[in-house]
């Protein structure tokens, strides 16, 4: 490939991408579209929008990019919560770490590359792309120290930006955890694993522990009842409701549902308050204490935030399987359907799913392994001699080379995000923000095992075997013939150096414009809209951010960055240039397009900060088979310490800040129990139930279609719903 | 190796077992080698030993025997406590396992191996062992069933005698936790990583944060000092208490340290307990309060054990690395030295002395190497030419392979397991046990690294490469080429059989009647009282049980069982025998010799579990690797699912029993507490301080060695040396 070829490819990336953005800057201005892109801030937009003889609609216009590029840190804050904070700071941290590497690298690495061996050089659009890698350095070469002194900047630079941006963001969760220090979530402990009695329901035998034990920090406690029987009243309330909705509030419900505001048409009860109280109570006393309704889960209140730490931190009984304790999660986190779960499942599921996903992980192998023969083309003419005539042509061949790769690639890894969510349910995530974790943590494993090693090391045993190998070569050790890391820096890496830049060119900076633009989000608006002639898309109440999809994905080119960086630093620039595109995207993303209806507190940062780390190693291991190859022993040296240090920040920064991401200090929850008087905790102690009712949080999922928008939802919750559920509850 | 060649080693070693067994016998009946074999029992055993005339101690005798034999568990607890049962158990255990593996194996494999192919059979005595191993069934037998089938048997009974195994050990864990309602280290946090203030002294500061943030549960704390002054002051004291001693109390002294009564030598003072009390008091309050002599750690007391265990695991700070609380380890078992290392040390020497083990493990390959190829003793004579006369006499041949290599790799572990104590002093272990603890695990890695996969992987090397290895080509993956199980079933693993069998016979069984006879012990003593004339051995307070040493060897032979069990059955009687000599012989230990100074509750059991657990999979895979060999995919598939099996019990033993080993539940403390009353509390409480008095501790250690026995120390500490101490003191 040459720079020619490389600089096509991102001419049409380019075009591509300005044309994506200026489709969007005319796209959102469609009233039509407004779910799509507006789902979070529709209730605000609703002025100038209907007016149907505003044509400045289709003039592009860069206004978008001047909001997002202006939003305050305090208002991505109040909107996205702190997962979107700790997101848009990762963007950040990999702008500056990639500007510092840029210029290090154009100024000091890629001269010497260039340079490296003695050689006619031809003009510079038409030198091959090896020539501004290490391959182009001689061995033994003086200069070597150049491509050691940028890995120390750059691994130097990234520590203390790391080591900062924890600081930061550990000081962002302490505020915002003492911010929220009237959250109900601190009083609550989540416990499972009830053992089961013949004698008392669970709820009496609940009651009887927690008194005997903590007699005067118990507070009171509420059950979690069995999905199966509540969903399936819920279900039949939701299409009694859909029914009565659509013959008498055809005009009436959609404004309310946008607004909040309350329509008549949902004051047929006189006093629905004290109804939907009542029917609380009755629900929780009488009609769902049934036998076999209540699940051998509980939310436990206690009197103080500390008391509930300590009691979620401690092991309860002698037998590790029952009354297991932890923090509840927020109310809008719970994920109830997995709270009935018996607990002595977990670690089955844990395992079982543990094997999907490594075997997710195996099977992958395949497609990647046909993408990588894409990208060999030589080979592949070898292989089919029929295609030899179509990929001489010299377009054919830059397509299928710079171009096509990738997209197979990509389109194969749309199916990963879901599959992963699912494994995570099926884990057994008691909260949903737990459950995208935990997601993001398998995508993140996924994509870097399958885009970044197994092409890396496909890329080393294609080119030295004769032709595709199998599986079985694969295992029986073929691949570590000779030394690792030579083998890395030797053939793999510049080999695949074409491969990635075409990667970032096409799955980033092109993914980056199709995120703008939504695509699939405008495509299924048009199919409700002009096909099935339906009022609202089946996205009107937004959805929320994918952090388990743009977390790994980030992360992921972060690694290719750091990989790369003194071996091919044209990539550099090609990422600078995508994490300033994915800055300002996302920014307009959180503030105009997805909900943050969950808040992890920014627990994402360690899989962040550990990801970062590890790519800052892996690009320091491959500079020592690069330093091995080049025969430069000082070099050599001066990398493995770097290497040593790297590892001791690491371990520093795992004891000195991670911690706080796991558990809430005693201190702060102290501190924020001494500041509450009688009165204010008495208003706490009256929300507890209230805020943990199960029945309120099915509701609010199962009409969140209904309903658009978080204001729409208070309309819901007060609304046609709970009478129509009364009436049927026996 | 024929058969002959290994029974004439066993003979061999036979004889030497009962010539040290009948030695012990009589040398155990000499008054002067009281100190050696009843270092425990001291006190107990004066009445006849000291008559000269009684000359039946010239007689072996069984009498041990059948004291070790009839000892109960009870008194095992009582003397040893849960640690020394853990480890009988473990020997039960290993019992049980293998009777059940040598009768299936020897009863249905062994025929099979024996008449696996169809050849002349020589007399069974000249018969290479080849022909009882694996090595001996043809490929695509039909019998590999029989093989499958005794896995099966091993590994269920494993699992079902584990399980009873661990649920037998929390409840003596619990019951020995409800049994010590008394201790005070329930009561005890250690506070680590006291920030610094230059206002305030570490004790102030300390009393405050604690007054502040546990207003009610707070009692009182014990500051630790830095240990370099005290210890000083010690050193001095000890001296002058020596030179007086030595001056006033020859005759009187000796008999005091033997039988606790207090002579009066040691009455020169009226009021011993008041003056050391107010001594206490004055080194508490004003003498090393001094500015630096406080360090960042102290004990603080709380009210109730639950309040003491919530404190100690919760996260104080939202700095992690300041006010670091754990449960306080008993005051008997604090490792006073380690607590003054400022914390922020620890995860820095953590890191240290992981390189150092992994560094230890790496080299040691070097003399392993040496051994192996005394085994390969054609090899041996092929390199060396010189040495081929005197390698081809028969007697000198049976000796170097079946003797010589065992001995040399025994003499080179005698040095590991003092390294590994000093790693894990240097690593900061906060009390003895863990220290110990730590060892041991170092010690179980290093072993069944060395010992188990190096002579393993080394011999798949060398028979198949023309010379000795060097380490490039062990690192460049030569090791690895071609499929791992098939080459450990097909060459590895019955190349060493031989190697295993003789390391049985020589490590296993020498080494106990070693450590029954105690050699060095006697060396020394022999050496201190007959050449130096001094009255009394080095050994004479006993010294503690070796966990450290003795748990990991035991597991190696557990080790060596599982893996060779279906491959070469004959291990099995070896072992057996082995296991119940160990079984006889750490019991007398136990009983006579070891003192159990401090105790870590059982903790050993997870490591003995998990490597039991290890040792199995072993098996499992090598049988994998076997079938592989032998072209039985039935067998396969049935032994992958015994693995998998295998893994899902582990799994739930290590949630369902471990998580007791680490926390005590609150249930009990929350019992424990509810069933204290006042008074019975207030005696608790004035315990607390003078329990964790570090001086007294200190002096006790370095008392040791001038009183023998437990009731000694008492002596010691109401004797002369505190008012000693007290003159010191500025």
């Amino acid at each position: 490939m040459e720079l020619s070829a490389l600089l096509t490819s991102a001419g049409i990336n380019i075009g591509l991408c300005l044309l994506l953005f200026s489709l969007y800057s005319i796209l959102r201005k469609q009233p039509s579209n407004k779910d799509v892109y507006f789902g979070r801030s529709l209730a605000q937009m609703q002025s100038r929008r209907h007016d149907p003889h505003w044509f400045d609609r289709f003039v592009p216009s860069p206004s978008w990019i001047v909001k997002a590029w202006e939003l305050p840190e305090e208002e991505i804050l109040a909107i996205g919560g702190l997962d979107a904070v700790v997101f848009v700071r990762t963007l950040v941290f990999s702008i500056r770490i990639f500007s510092i590497s840029s210029i290090v690298c154009m100024a000091l690495v890629l001269p010497l590359n260039y340079f490296g061996k003695e050689m006619q050089h031809k003009e510079i659009p038409s030198e091959s792309l090896e020539v501004f890698t290490t391959q182009n350095v001689k061995e033994g070469s003086r200069w070597l120290w150049a491509h050691t002194l940028a890995l120390y900047v750059i691994s130097c630079s990234a520590c203390i930006l790391l080591y900062f941006e924890n600081k930061s963001i550990i000081e962002m969760r302490l505020s915002h955890i003492s911010g929220s220090s009237q959250n109900p979530c601190y009083f609550a402990v989540l416990v499972r694993g009830i053992p089961q009695s013949s004698e008392e329901s669970y709820s009496d035998l609940l009651k009887r522990f927690f008194m005997k034990n903590y007699p005067s920090r118990y507070l009171s406690h509420q059950m979690v009842y069995q999905c199966g029987k509540i969903q399936k009243l819920m279900k039949t309330a939701g299409k009694m409701y859909d029914m009565f909705s659509n013959h008498s509030s055809q005009q009436v419900c959609a404004p309310c549902g946008f607004c909040g505001g309350r329509s008549n048409a949902f004051s047929i009860l006189p006093n629905e308050p004290e109804v939907i109280e009542k029917g609380k109570i009755d629900l929780n006393t009488t009609n769902l204490r049934g036998g076999g309704k209540e699940s051998a889960a509980a939310f436990v209140f206690f009197k103080t935030r500390y008391a509930a730490a300590s009691v979620a931190q401690a092991l309860q009984s002698s037998n590790p399987m029952l009354w297991v304790t932890e923090l509840a999660p927020e109310p809008r986190d719970v994920y109830w359907s997995n709270l009935c779960i018996p607990y002595r499942q977990f670690w089955m599921r844990k395992i079982a799913t543990t094997v999907a996903t490594t075997v997710l992980l195996l099977f992958f192998l395949l497609p990647v392994a046909l993408v990588q023969g894409l990208a060999n083309l030589e080979k592949l003419g070898q292989m089919f001699p029929f295609l030899k005539g179509v990929l001489e042509k010299k377009l054919m061949n830059e397509l299928v080379t710079g171009y096509l790769p990738p997209v197979v690639l990509v389109l194969f890894l749309y199916m990963v995000p879901p599959l992963m969510i699912l494994f995570s349910t099926v884990e057994g995530s008691i909260s949903r923000s737990r459950r995208k974790k935990a997601a993001c943590c398998k995508v993140l494993y996924f994509t870097i095992w399958n885009v970044f090693f197994v092409n890396l090391i496909y890329g080393t045993v294609i080119t030295k075997l004769d032709g595709f190998p199998s599986l079985k070569d694969l295992f029986n050790g073929k691949l570590l013939n000779g030394n690792l890391p030579t083998n890395l820096a030797d053939r793999a890496v510049p080999a695949l150096v074409k491969f990635f830049i075409t990667y970032v060119l096409t799955s980033g900076w092109t993914s980056l414009a199709c995120e703008l633009v939504q695509l699939y989000g405008l495509f299924c608006n048009f199919v409700y809209k002009s096909i099935f002639k339906k009022k609202h898309g089946p996205f009107d109440g937004g959805w929320t951010f994918p952090f388990h999809t743009e977390v790994p994905k980030v992360l992921l080119f972060g690694l290719i960055g750091f990989a790369f960086s003194v071996l091919a630093p044209l990539i550099l620039p090609l990422l600078l240039i995508y994490f300033s595109l994915a800055y300002l995207v996302y920014r307009n993303q959180i503030l105009n397009v997805y909900l943050f209806e969950y808040d992890s507190g920014g627990r994402y940062w360690p899989i962040i900060h550990n990801t970062t780390v590890f790519s800052l190693l892996l690009g320091q291991i491959i500079a020592v088979g690069l330093f091995i190859l080049k025969e430069s022993s000082i070099c050599l040296g001066f990398t493995s310490l770097l290497i040593a240090c790297t590892v001791l920040f690491n371990e520093y920064c795992r004891r000195r800040f991670h911690p706080v991401f796991n558990r809430i200090a005693a201190q702060v929850l102290i501190e924020m129990d001494q500041q509450d008087d009688q009165s204010r905790r008495d208003v706490i102690y009256q929300q507890l139930h209230s805020s943990y009712c199960q029945l309120e949080w099915i509701t609010c999922d199962s009409c969140k279609s209904r309903f658009s928008g978080n204001s729409g939802e208070e309309g819901c919750k007060q609304g046609l719903f709970w009478p129509l559920l009364l009436m049927l509850l026996p």
